[in-house]
């Protein structure tokens, strides 16, 4: 089915399970921004550029950057990659496997050089866990990562003095700014939900990475007696939450597409024979159409406030986060079809629910994903996994990728957007 | 409308004033069960029993029992009364009300003697604050409060070294069990519910103390990432809850008299972007008929099934508590209606939701119990109240009651169980 050589997939994964173990918690996976350990991951994959003839350079936002320059030196270039930063206690995959992969794929050049350079980005931050925001990497290479200096992290130290402490300079952060003419962003990455494993097939093009509105209701009742209240009489925020929920439900299952979750919910004064007189709950809807999630969330919130009302129940909702919906480069996706039809791969769409760097790149240049098949769905857990079959299937569809994009550059010479 | 004196009522009231002030934590009022302050209390009502000339002890559970003998030295006695202990910053009503009002009908009787005794009761212990354990009083006026002699509270004192500090001698319990003729328990108590408030009326009579079932449920489903996993692939613990929820609110409007709640809720892993992977909830439903209860309760618990299986959730039930319903005595009630018509007052019958004295003595003696309206429902907050023209009602009803009691005594040589 593949051209690539078996040995290459043992390489990738040799590489992950190597690179799990730069870690700041011995025997689990925790690697945040700027710590120690990082600078073990980046010696580690400096050693594998240079033997491929790479060039490679730490830039000031702490981003791993390895270039395989193409055939003409002004060349454009392709970015190609993801994290290197993990959750605490993550798996050996989520991130880092597309950035090994990127490696994987110069090595499958043996040498030869393409009518655009290929740069290897192994980015800083991605997750938010050390700072509360996400993308310090991905938006250092656009120039708008300067406003996230000033941000502490637990241990009040700034992101400054922590690139500092780190052996960066902060002040040199514009220099991380990509100037030179782009071709695009390709970044493979574990799919972190169930979707492939369910449909049996190892790799998915993305569609689009899924807008969200994040929002936190309070359903203010009125406390009393679980005895001597009759239910005519109650004013219950746990019965209007609940069926807030329900319909939160209802809806997103009767909506393509759309999902709907409710994961945080407080209930006071929770005990058992008191009605709750408030409650808290969280609502995260996505959709990859904006106008889709844009119709679904005045619906539910006027729902939550019938479900309120019929019951005494007032609710407030407070906005805590809106992203735009990431659709994925056309041209891209229809190369990445052809790709997967040419090495013989079922080549299904899905759409990400959860945000990557594709999605801040995609802001400045066509971009691209793959996703690889998760193993029970599972990620930022120490049970993350990768089949060994699905990697090779990554390796060749990138592969066939790379050389249909060749094709397709020098036949247009190698101009912007394709 | 009724022929008690506005006087009485301003007595009534200004010794709730004052028992208020006899408290662990001036500013509010927390009378635990065996503290210092009870002594005040108990000296405060034996006062108020010299005077009225009864006699008084404190038996060796630590109730104050105050007799006012009936014209024959063996008549049967009419026991009266509430508890004496408060929940932790409580209101100056909940029991107390009940046993001050005890005193106030031996007033009204301005020196008569009835063809039966009244011992008027300021139970020890009721609320279950310090032992977590309810009704030691009562228990003891049964003679089965022997078991939680041996209980500990928060300090890890026992219960029977707890009655020796106050004074008490625990060997003694058993002589605090009744051993003469009853005629029964009348009980007046503050309603703790909206219900009296709703319907505009001052006093319900009880038709019965609310049979309960309390239990815990745990809906078991996998935690996973809100953004990846569609809604066809979740097993959303919050989503199988929240529908059970909703079933029990349902269920129970449309069952009259039942009350279900559910009151406590724990959802984990509890953020926003989590779909929920298990949530544990109380559940706790009551009934002044065990069989509707009986009836209702599997047919929750079947459908608390159903909601789980449909979302690939298990759920697993633990019973916490069960009490049977506690019918108050029909000729009591009888005669309570017939007071309240002869002194000019509406009458409704009304469950009690909540536990109380009256539902140990129902054990042993016809009993018996008046409500008055709990303006805005409030109880166990500083703010319960009672309003004056409700405890003269209380005061009318009450005294009616005792003379028709006494007129049927009369008739019927004062025999047990009217």
């Amino acid at each position: 089915m593949t051209t690539t050589q078996p040995d290459l997939t043992q390489t990738v994964l040799d590489a992950c399970h190597t690179l799990a173990g730069f870690t700041t918690t011995p025997g689990s996976i925790t690697r945040l921004f700027l710590t120690p350990p990082m600078h073990d991951v980046h010696a580690f994959l400096e050693d594998w550029a240079r033997r491929l003839g790479m060039t490679s350079r730490v830039d000031a936002a702490g981003n791993l950057r390895c270039r395989w320059e193409g055939t003409e030196p002004n060349a454009p270039t392709l970015y190609l990659g993801s994290h290197l930063d993990t959750v605490p206690n993550a798996g050996a995959y989520d991130g880092i496997l597309g950035v090994v992969l990127g490696f994987a794929l110069v090595e499958t050049l043996s040498g030869t050089r393409l009518p655009f350079a290929l740069e290897v980005q192994g980015f800083s931050e991605e997750e938010g866990v050390r700072y509360g925001a996400s993308f310090f990497g991905s938006l250092a290479l656009l120039g708008t990562a300067g406003p996230m200096l000033d941000l502490r992290d637990a241990g009040s130290q700034t992101l400054r003095d922590a690139l500092t402490e780190f052996g960066l300079d902060a002040e040199a952060l514009p220099s991380a700014e990509i100037i030179g003419e782009t071709l695009g962003f390709f970044e493979i990455h574990i799919e972190q939900g169930p979707v492939l494993e369910a449909a049996g097939q190892s790799v998915g093009i993305v569609e689009a990475i899924a807008g969200q509105s994040r929002l936190d209701l309070t359903f203010t009742g009125r406390a009393s007696h679980a005895g001597t209240t009759p239910m005519p009489l109650r004013r219950d925020a746990l019965a209007a939450a609940a069926r807030f929920v329900v319909a939160a439900e209802e809806l997103a299952r009767s909506t393509p597409g759309l999902v709907a979750t409710v994961g945080m919910m407080d209930v006071k004064p929770g005990a058992g024979n008191v009605i709750p007189g408030e409650v808290r709950c969280s609502l995260d809807i996505r959709h990859a159409h904006d106008e889709v999630r844009l119709a679904a969330l005045p619906e539910l919130l006027d729902s939550a406030k019938q479900f309120a009302s019929e019951r005494g129940v007032t609710v407030t909702v407070m906005p805590k986060m809106e992203v735009q919906a990431t659709p994925m480069h056309l041209q891209f996706r229809a190369l990445l079809h052809q790709a997967a039809s040419d090495v013989g791969l079922p080549h299904p769409e899905l759409v990400s629910g959860a945000g990557h760097d594709a999605m801040v790149m995609a802001a400045r240049m066509p971009s691209a994903m793959l996703f690889v098949r998760s193993p029970g769905g599972l990620s930022h857990h120490p049970d993350e996994a990768v089949l060994a079959e699905d990697v090779t299937d990554a390796l060749a569809l990138g592969e066939r990728f790379l050389h249909l994009l060749a094709a397709q550059s020098g036949s247009t010479g190698g101009k912007h957007g394709l």
